[in-house]
């Protein structure tokens, strides 16, 4: 079995600036996994990246009880990302659901996820601060990276609800064309993927609601700043309408 | 909350050929699922599929705790079924990832599951069967159809080798054309999804390996009777490589 399908050696993320020669502190977590988890020691070649589209070999050159070090050796190629980047603003789904929406949506490529509110979730704006959500949800993107062998780590974005959505795609701050998954039964108009113009834009922003749908007042105001998509028929699982309507666009766009 | 997204009705799967105004029973789960988890009485209005593209309304006309019976009312509307017929040929993921797997395409609309044995797999055929593991699959992929829409339940079909789906391939008794999904770092020469013929085929197979991947041996015998395809640079979580490629390929054949 290979534990990292992208290469063969454990990647680990530091954030930050440095190149070949430089002697680096492993963060808590990374030094933890390196040699508690991996069984590293000094000596081991791994790869590190900082999130930012750097990666390069290294050399353990120290990994202790107490922290983990490494000597930078050589740029490594990176995965390339996507020519589309694409925001998703998502609904925060129930229980621990947003947390796989989140390392799916990393793993499929997007730069940024906006976690929204809206209003059939179940959640509050206070009771995400609270929780420390926007910190869990970066932590899982952080394991995603690592998994599927991005040097980029998208930004998880402040918390906000549906309406700051649609503000900031009018004042396009966000980035466009935007897209509306509505579900099959909605009544309303929905443009075919076929309709979608196939040149990649540069930026683009899809918008999936939660587990109950959206409201038609919703759509509504949203259809002013929103192109309104729908994949299918069938009812999809809220947390997989995001991977899947990625997975669509990337293909009109000849990302596959 | 709404529990069914696709309707107001709860769906019920009855296997059979029945008409307006025959009375039957539901079956066992079927009739506990209607009187014990959604605690319907005689009187109600629910929703009746055969699996086979029927689906009408009825009217609960007993519900026990020995059973449950309906009377057939009209013909209903039905989600259609995807142009094209898609059988996915998935290798038995590891521990109940599979179940993921099975709800996750038959929701997508795949028209059979081919469960494959690979190089790779960390299973074998006789414990398949020991596990009773395809009488579990139906039982997933009837909840899935219940859930995502659909009136028709795909068929799992009996679990084989790699070598098994290649010589069907061959032989023309699985569906045509075959994609076979290979990773990012595969080191042989892919298809880009914009070279496929944009018009939908009528039927169509999908290959998909298991956690470690195809061996290039693998990849060099399905190359016979396969495209190859890949989905991007990024490494795809095994259990979400399916789904991904199913909404790729809907996207390039017209379907989304």
């Amino acid at each position: 079995m290979r534990l990292y399908n992208s290469g063969v050696h454990a990647r680990f993320l530091v954030p930050g600036t440095y190149g070949r020669g430089d002697e680096i502190d492993l963060p808590d977590e990374e030094a933890r996994h390196l040699s508690r988890v991996l069984r590293l020691g000094s000596g081991a070649v791994v790869r590190v990246f900082n999130g930012q589209g750097d990666e390069f070999s290294a050399i353990v050159t120290r990994a202790t009880k107490s922290g983990a070090a490494i000597r930078i050796d050589a740029p490594h190629a990176t995965v390339s990302e996507p020519r589309v980047a694409m925001t998703i603003a998502h609904a925060v789904l129930k229980g621990d659901k947003m947390d796989d929406v989140v390392r799916d949506v990393v793993m499929m490529g997007a730069a940024a996820i906006q976690p929204m509110v809206t209003t059939r979730s179940e959640v509050t704006l206070p009771a995400l601060d609270r929780g420390h959500r926007r910190e869990r949800w970066e932590r899982v993107a952080a394991s995603s990276v690592k998994q599927c062998g991005r040097a980029v780590l998208p930004r998880i974005l402040p918390p906000v609800s549906l309406d700051e959505v649609i503000d900031a795609l009018r004042r396009v701050t966000l980035g466009q064309p935007a897209l509306m998954l509505v579900e099959p039964s909605a009544n309303t108009s929905v443009q075919s993927l076929a309709d979608l113009d196939s040149i990649p834009p540069r930026e683009a922003t899809l918008l999936v609601g939660p587990e109950g749908g959206w409201t038609t007042e919703e759509v509504e105001r949203a259809a002013a700043v929103c192109r309104l998509i729908r994949l299918g028929e069938r009812t999809l699982r809220a947390d997989a309408m995001a991977t899947i309507a990625i997975a669509a666009l990337f293909t009109r766009w000849g990302e596959y």
